[in-house]
């Protein structure tokens, strides 16, 4: 994951400049390359911190789950090239319905296979630690649903308006930079309960 | 392994539309890419999974163990490279054949590396758990020479008919998905041997 | 960080030569590249070692720390980009002028956003071990506050003179190679409090 | 170090073929490329391996310790770069000889700063575990100084003879290759001298 983020920044080239034109004109022209990466660094860094919330409950791990993994991560990686393909003909009429449309589709697959991921670590608590919170662990599974769901119906908007399904892209990676909207859900019960990061303590 | 499978992606490239096509046509017409990305990233995943498995049971390290991980993440890193050649080339006559039997070549050796980095660390148990189980670890063993041996078969097929060649890649690495393929040799004896993540309880 | 550090690399191409040039001569011409690559790898290089020494008082994560980190990581995996747009125009007046600017906004940024990463962090011992040393940890804050005010600055100034900018940037990298530089303040109490690498011995 | 050894694939490009030319001729002439990729890819795994055996025997970090990695991971990020240099101009006669001495340069570079970051660890077992011992320690130093010497004298011989060089580069990538020419020496005393992996037994 931490790969795919940052082989983003590859498909922003060093703009070409006309005759006469400035540097700044020319980079003002090559804005739908920034915000491009910008939305899907944050989505990328938001599933991330998603990620590791849900393994701070899972503990085990076995063969189908790791093959789920490589799956999910495939589509993760496959992010930068949707990205550069809607930087570059997000100007064009009909190529810009197309764009939106490949690049919503990669959303909705990382949304599909990270569902899939935790569910098939959650079912019967088959991976996750013992002291789960069952309640916890259900409410997190319940609310992860929403997201193929949302990404589905912004990619399908970009049939009759791109932009709209770009904003809708956009927002929710901006939504999700707001104190307070992240995974809050308690996943462990008791005094272990809270989340630990991996450092040690060096004293 | 995660580096060269995520780089893969690059490999990709945006479509140039000619004059009057359409993007959808035109990136119907990349199809060979995205193919030879899923492929080759579900078989580099597929060997983590198996690496994964492996590196539960193997507990120390040499030398030349060191020496010969590094000659087989060679090869390995070498992939996207034919990856680029077959999707390139998939289209036209005589240069398909050699694109396929360079990917094979390159698939073979990842195999027989692969081979090579098991036996040595299962020769005589050189490196391996004190509780690693010796019926396990000969069926494993026993079970990889197919490896070498198939993608060898499959690389000569390339000269004869590159189609039937390329389809027999593609079907190895989807067999793998499918749940019950992978690694399930159990390789430790004793209460111990459930395989466990390198993650802790946070609890 | 260790990625984006890496990349950089590969934004330095091979030259082309004209007619009757040496490769001596065409290499000689692409110093900017040269020097772009040395500053900006330094920069994030003493970055991490600022990174790694933070983290060695940072025990916890949460949510809105792990947020801030991506947002951060953001800002270091675009340096390649800026770093590019440098080489490529130093030998051009008013183009000059821009790609600085902009290479100093991406610093200044990176600059911001590693306080706030700090800061949060160290806000009322957050995230912080319990035996982190009060008076060490407001010494790093008061320090770290010329950061983006000195890369502002330096911004500033390539409005004026673009040189002078980038000899600044150029400085700054050279000076922390110089030893007693680093971060020298004890952020833990008690004999725990020397710094410890994440290496066990062997014995 | 693993990221920049993969890197090295990218400067591999898919060849263009002349009207009439087979694909086999098309690679054929790529060996350089191939050659290229092989030797800097073993030179830099080489260089991991010892690296990892001394890490077996460093247990603290520094300030300044951080820094001269920095340096030194600089010097092999920036190998792709001439890589690709020799792999280009390996075919022209004058140019051929520049792009050996600036690849020699860099090799040299690296076995200087491998050599800065391991006697600042070791000058007076500064950074190492207190059962280092002390005459494998001398000796690993003593031997290690013929790496720059070496490199430095194969960069020089490229103004005499390119082809010469770049053997002698080839060679030493292949030599290390051999089991029993790796690191042998022993760096800690006592019954926990022997070197482990990272793994733990999952037992």
């Amino acid at each position: 994951m931490a790969i795919a983020i940052t082989l983003l920044v590859l498909e922003i080239g060093v703009p070409h400049m006309d005759p006469g034109e400035s540097l700044g004109a020319a980079l003002g022209e090559q804005w739908p390359s920034y915000a491009a990466y910008a939305v899907s660094f944050l989505t990328i860094g938001i599933i991330w911190v998603n990620h590791h919330h849900l393994f701070s409950v899972i503990v085990r791990t076995d063969n189908t789950f790791l093959i789920l993994n490589v799956v999910f991560l495939m589509t993760i990686a496959a992010l930068p090239w949707p990205t550069a393909l809607v930087a570059e003909f997000i100007r064009e009429e009909g190529a810009r319905t197309t764009a939106t449309a490949v690049y919503g589709l990669n959303m909705t697959s990382i949304a599909i296979m990270f569902n899939a991921v935790w569910r098939y670590a959650a079912r019967g608590h088959r991976l996750l630690a013992p002291n789960a919170d069952p309640a916890g662990i259900h409410k997190v599974s319940a609310s992860y649903l929403s997201g193929p769901i949302t990404y589905l119906a912004a990619t399908l908007i970009a049939f009759a308006n791109a932009w709209v399904s770009l904003a809708i892209f956009a927002a929710l990676a901006l939504y999700w930079l707001i104190p307070g909207t992240g995974p809050t859900v308690e996943l462990l019960r008791g005094p272990g309960g809270e989340e630990r990061s991996e450092h040690g303590s060096a004293g």
